[in-house]
C-alpha cells in the first residue's frame, strides 16, 4: 500500500502551499465580512443596533470552548501512544488548520446557493467550520497512526465537502434539528472514518509493530484532551443554537448527561476487567459518549432526568464496545479503527440520533409553550411533532448512506500509492515524518554506561 | 484497615451505579429547569426580557472557569506523585462528576426548605454544584493516595451534604457574606479532609512506602494544575456575585492578590532553603493562596492595596506552613497531610475568613455609595457593619464546627473494612486500581538487556 | 560574567519583598477602582446604565484567554527544553505576577501624565498590563536558561518603563494603531531581548552544555503551549479594540491569518528539511507568526483574503528564519536566541507594522462607511489616510530605536557580578535554582542495579 518513498521533502510542500493558494484565491474572489463584523449594522443601515447585540458577545466565548477541544482536545485525546505524540498532536494541527479554511468555503457557497451572493463570515461561520473539521479529526482518530499527512490532507479534502452536503441535507432540505451534530458531526466522522481504515486494511499491522499502545506518561496527556472535550462539550452542543434560554438548556443538559455518563464508565470499566481494574482506554474516552448522545436532543425540553439516562447508556454502551465490538471489528470485519471511534463517535452518535427522533415526538405546545417555534421552527398544524421525528430518523439514515459510500470512495483513493503513506513497520512511529529528539540525558548515560560495558565484555 | 482484598471489580459498579439510579430518580421527581432555561422569562411572561439579559451570558464563561478549575486544576495539580497520575486525574474526574449531581440536589432541596417548589437548575446551580465539589476535592487531597474510589465517593455523599448544611447556615440564617468561599468551601473542605486522614491514621506509611514523592515529569504536569487554578481564580471568586460592578471587582481584587501572593511565594520558597533553592511543591500550591484568603472579601471595596497586603501575607503563611506545620502535624497530631491542603486551604482560608470580617467593619454608605444594599443587603441603620462583621466571625466558628466534627464521624464510616482500601505498601501506586501500561520502550531495552545479563550470570 | 555563588537565598527573598512592598504602597498611594468597578457608573450618576453594559462583559473572557496565553502559553511554550522545565514555567509565571503589577503603574501613570488624577483600574487595565507582560516575557525568550531570576526581576523592570514609554509614544502621541502590539509588543520584545542577550553573550556556551534541547516529553509539553497561543491569538489581538464589529472583525481575521500560516509553516520545516521530516521548532514557533505579524492590521478591514496572504507569509519568513539566521545571529553576530524569539515575534512584528502601515493607506470612507471614525479616530479631511501610514512606519522606527538602544543599556547593567548568574556549564539546568527530584522509580531501579554491579566489578 505505500510507496516506496515516505518522504514528505516535496510531497507535503506542494500539498500545503497548492491547497493554501487555492483556498486564498477563493477566499478573495467569494468570501465577505458578515453584517455585524464590517461594521454595517452599526454605522450604516441600523442606529439602534447596540454593541452588545452584536453577534460576537453571543457566540465567541463558545467558540473559542470549541477551537480548545478540536486542538488540545482531539490533538491531546490521541498522544495516548507511545511513539505518536508528535504526529498525533501536530498532524491533527496541520489537517484542522486546513479543514477549517476549506469548511468555511464550501459550507457558505451551500448556505447561498439558493439567494446567492457572497460567502458572509463572522463568528457563526468559525463555529460552523470548527465543527466540520471536528469531524474531520474523528475519522483521522479511526486511520491515526497508519496514514502519511498528504493522505490526511487528501482525506480532508473530500471529507469536508461530504460533511457540508450532508449537514446541507439534513439542516436545510430535511429541516432536521442537530444542533451538537450526533448525526451530522459524529456519525457522519466515525461511519466515514471507519470504512476508510477498512479499505485500508493492514493485514499484518499486529505481527509487526507493538507501537500501537501506551505508556505511562502519554496516557496522562491523553487525559488533558479528555478533560477538556469533556468540560467544553456543554459549549459544544450550544455554540449553534438560538440565543438565550435555549443556548442555555442546551448547555445545562449535555452537563448533566456528561455527569451521569461519566459514573457508568467507571462502572462498566472495572466490572469489565478481571481484576476490576480501571482501563485508562474506557476513561479517556466513553466518559465522552455523554456529549455524543445528546447531541440533537441537549436543545430540547429533554430535562435533566431525561438528559442523564441517556448520558448513562451512552457511556455503557461505549466501554461495552470498546471490550467486545473493537476487537470483533478489527478480526471480522478488518477494520482497525486506532481510538475506537466507533465506540466513542459512531454508537453514541447513533444514539444520539435516536435520542434527538423520540425527544421531537414531545415538541408540543404544551411542552415548550411560545418556544416552541423557537427550537422546531417548522413544526405547525400540517407538519405535526411526529413528522419531525420522522424527518430526524431519515437524516440518521441519509447520514450514514453518505458516510459509509463516501468513505469507502475516499478510501481507494487514499490507497493510490502516491501519498507517502508508511510501511507496516513504520506505523505508529513519529520518527518517519518528524526529526525526533533523543531521551533524557539520564537514560542516554545509562544506555551508554551500558554500551560500554558491552563493548568491555567484547573485548 | 484495608480489607484483604482492594478488587473494585463489585464494588466500584454497584457503588456508581447504585448512586446515579438514585441521582436519576430524584432529578426525575426533584427538579425543573429555571425560568431562563425552560423560555418561560423571554416567551411566556415578560415580552419585553432581551435575550442578553439571560443569565447564561453574565455567567457561562465564569461557569466554564470554575469547570476547568475543578476538573483540570485540581486533578493535574495532584499528579506531583511519581505513580499516582492515574489516580489523580482519575479519580478527581470521578468523584467531582458524582459530586455536582449530589450537590445540585441537596444545595436545591435547601434553597427550596422555605418557599417549597421544584428544585431549580441553571448556569447558577451549576457553578454552585461546582462550588461544593471544589470543597469536596480538598478534602480528597489530604486523603489522596491512601483510598479506593468507593471510599471516596462514600466520603463525598457525606461531604456534599455537610457541606451543604453549612453553606445554608452561613449565607441563609447568618446572612454572612462568602461569594469564594474562603470559608464554605475552602476552610470546611481543608479542616474536613484533615479530620478524616487523622481518623484513617497509617503509621506504617512512610517505612513502606517512598512513593509519595514527584519526578521531574510529574511536577510539570502538576504545574498545569497550579496555573490554571491561578489564573482563573479571579472568575471563581466573581462567579456567583451580583452582576456588574461587584462582579468587575471581585475578580479584579482577586487577580491583584494571587499576583502578589506569588512573589512572597518565591521569596519565602528561597529564603526557607538552605541552598537558596526554590521548592516545586511550595511554587504549585502556595502561590495559590492568594485566592483562598481573598474569598470572602474579593467582593467588598477592599481596593487594591488591600487585595495585595492579604495576598502577600497568604503565600508567606502558606509556605511557612509547608516548611513547619505539616511536619508537625503529621508527627505531633498523626496528620497525613498528602498535598498540604492545610497550607492552601485551612490557614489561607481562615485569614480570608477574618479578612472578610474586618472588611465588612468599613461597609457603610461612605465607601460603597448606593451600592453598600448590593454588596450587604442585610446592612440598615438597626444591622451595622459591626453587627455584620460578627456575623462573618460567627460563620467562620460554625464552619470550623461542622468541618472537625464531620470529618471524624465520616472518617470512622470511611474505617470500615468494605471498601477495599489500599494495604500501607500500595498506597501512593496507581497499579492497585488502574492497568498501568510499561514503560517507553527504549527503557523497556535497557530493562530487557539487564535481564538478560542477569540470567546469563545466573548460568 | 556570573560571581562565584549562584545561591538565591537572600538574593531573590530581596528582590521578591522590596519590589513587592514597593508596589503595594505605590498602589495604595496612586490606584483607585475604575468607574464601572466601584459601581459609581451603575448606582451614583447614571440610573440608566444596565449591568450588561458595564465592561466587564465586553473584555473579561478575553482577559481571560490573553492570561492563559501569558501564564500557560508562554510558560509551557519554554519548557522544550530538556533540563529547564521547572524554570521556563517557574520563572515565567513569577516574572509575569511581577510585572503585571509595575506595567499596571507605569501605563496607568503615562495614562494620567495629561489629565492627571489617580490610576484607574478595571478589565482594561488587567488586559493592558497582560499586554506589556508578554513582551517582557518575548525577552525572557531571548535569554531563556543563561539568567538568574533575580537578573529577570531587574530585567522586567526596566523593561516594563521601556515598554511602557513607547507605547505612550505610539499609542498618544503619535496616534499609531496597534491594538494586537505587532510593534509595542512583539518588536519591541524580541530586539529588546536579542540585545540583552548579545551583551550577556556567552563564547562557551555550546561547548560546555549540551541541555539546550528537547528531549521527546519536553516536546510535547511545549506544544501545549504553542496550542495555547495559536488558539487565543484571536483574542490576543481584539482584546483591547473597540466594542462591537471591530472586535469581532479582528478576531476573525486573526483567525484566518494563523490558519494559513499553519500551512505554510508545515510546508516550509519539510522542504528545509534533507529527508523532508517536521521540525518540532517550526511548528510549536513559526505557526505563531500569522498572529504576530496580524497584530496592527487584525481592526482594520483587511479582509481574511489579505489575512490569509499576510499568514502565509510569516509562517514562511519565520521558518527560514529558524533555519538560517538564527545560526548566523549566533555564529556572526553573537546573539544566542534560546527560543527564537526574532523568528517568531521580530521579523514577524516587524511585517506586522508594515502590513499595518500599507493597510491604513485604504483608510477611507469608501472601505469603512461611518465606522472609519471608529477604527482610525484621527482621519480627518486634513489628516489623510497616508499620513496615518506615515505614523505607523515612524511608531516602527521609534520602536526599533528605543528596543535596541534600551537592550543595550539593559544588558550592561545586567551584566554587573551581583545577580547570582549561571556559570556557562550549568546554563540550561533547573538543578542550579530548584530542588529537583530524582528520576522514576524503574530508572532507579536500573541505576541502583548498575551501580550495585559496578561496584561487584570494582571489587
Amino acid at each position: 500500500m505505500a510507496g516506496a518513498s515516505t518522504s514528505m521533502r516535496l510531497r507535503l510542500p506542494i500539498a500545503c502551499i497548492a491547497l493554501e493558494v487555492i483556498l486564498i484565491i477563493l477566499f478573495g474572489v467569494a468570501v465577505e465580512y458578515d453584517h455585524d463584523v464590517s461594521g454595517e449594522a452599526g454605522h450604516k443601515t441600523n442606529t439602534t443596533h447596540h454593541d452588545y447585540e452584536n453577534e460576537f458577545y453571543y457566540r465567541y466565548p463558545s467558540f473559542q470552548d470549541v477551537h480548545v477541544m478540536i486542538f488540545i482536545g482531539f490533538g491531546f485525546l490521541m498522544t495516548f501512544l507511545q511513539r505518536y505524540g508528535f504526529s498525533s498532536v501536530g498532524f491533527n494541527f496541520l489537517i484542522a488548520a486546513f479543514s477549517l479554511q476549506l469548511a468555511t468555503l464550501v459550507q457558505g457557497f451551500l448556505h447561498t446557493i439558493m439567494t446567492g451572493g457572497k460567502i458572509h463570515v463572522g463568528v457563526e461561520s468559525m463555529i460552523n467550520a470548527d465543527f466540520c473539521t471536528g469531524s474531520v479529526l474523528i475519522s483521522f482518530g479511526a486511520v491515526l497512526g497508519k496514514t502519511s499527512p498528504v493522505q490526511m490532507l487528501t482525506m480532508a479534502v473530500f471529507e469536508v465537502i461530504l460533511f457540508s452536503v450532508n449537514e446541507f441535507i439534513l439542516l436545510s432540505l430535511l429541516n432536521a434539528k442537530d444542533a451538537g451534530g450526533s448525526m451530522t458531526i459524529h456519525t457522519f466522522g466515525a461511519y466515514f472514518g471507519l470504512m476508510v481504515t477498512r479499505v485500508l486494511y493492514r493485514p499484518n499491522l499486529d505481527k509487526s509493530n507493538k507501537k500501537n499502545s501506551s505508556v505511562y506518561h502519554s496516557d496522562i496527556f491523553a487525559m488533558i484532551g479528555t478533560l477538556y472535550l469533556w468540560m467544553f462539550w456543554p459549549s459544544f452542543n450550544s455554540a449553534i443554537t438560538l440565543h438565550g434560554d435555549i443556548q442555555h438548556r442546551t448547555a445545562l443538559n449535555t452537563y448533566y448527561s456528561l455527569a451521569a455518563c461519566t459514573l457508568s464508565t467507571y462502572a462498566f470499566s472495572a466490572l469489565l476487567n478481571h481484576e476490576g481494574k480501571l482501563d485508562m482506554v474506557h476513561i479517556q474516552n466513553a466518559a465522552l459518549a455523554g456529549g455524543v448522545a445528546l447531541g440533537t436532543a441537549a436543545e430540547m425540553m429533554i430535562t435533566p432526568f431525561g438528559s442523564m439516562i441517556v448520558g448513562f447508556l451512552a457511556g455503557a454502551i461505549s466501554v461495552l464496545g470498546y471490550r467486545f465490538i473493537t476487537p470483533f471489528l478489527e478480526s471480522k470485519l478488518k477494520i482497525q479503527d486506532t481510538c475506537g471511534v466507533h465506540n466513542l463517535h459512531g454508537m453514541p452518535g447513533i444514539l444520539g440520533a435516536i435520542v434527538g427522533a423520540i425527544t421531537s415526538l414531545a415538541a408540543t405546545k404544551e411542552h415548550y409553550g411560545n418556544g416552541l417555534t423557537a427550537v422546531f421552527p417548522k413544526i405547525t398544524s400540517d407538519f405535526p411533532a411526529s413528522a419531525q421525528a420522522g424527518m430526524q430518523a431519515i437524516s440518521l439514515v441519509v447520514t450514514l448512506g453518505i458516510a459509509l459510500i463516501g468513505g469507502i470512495i475516499v478510501g481507494f483513493i487514499l490507497k493510490l500509492p502516491i501519498y507517502g503513506a508508511p510501511s507496516d513497520s513504520q506505523c505508529f512511529e513519529d520518527g518517519v515524518y518528524w526529526e525526533v529528539p533523543g531521551e533524557p540525558e539520564d537514560c542516554q548515560e545509562l544506555a551508554a554506561v551500558k554500551s560500554g560495558e558491552e563493548s568491555e565484555k567484547l573485548n
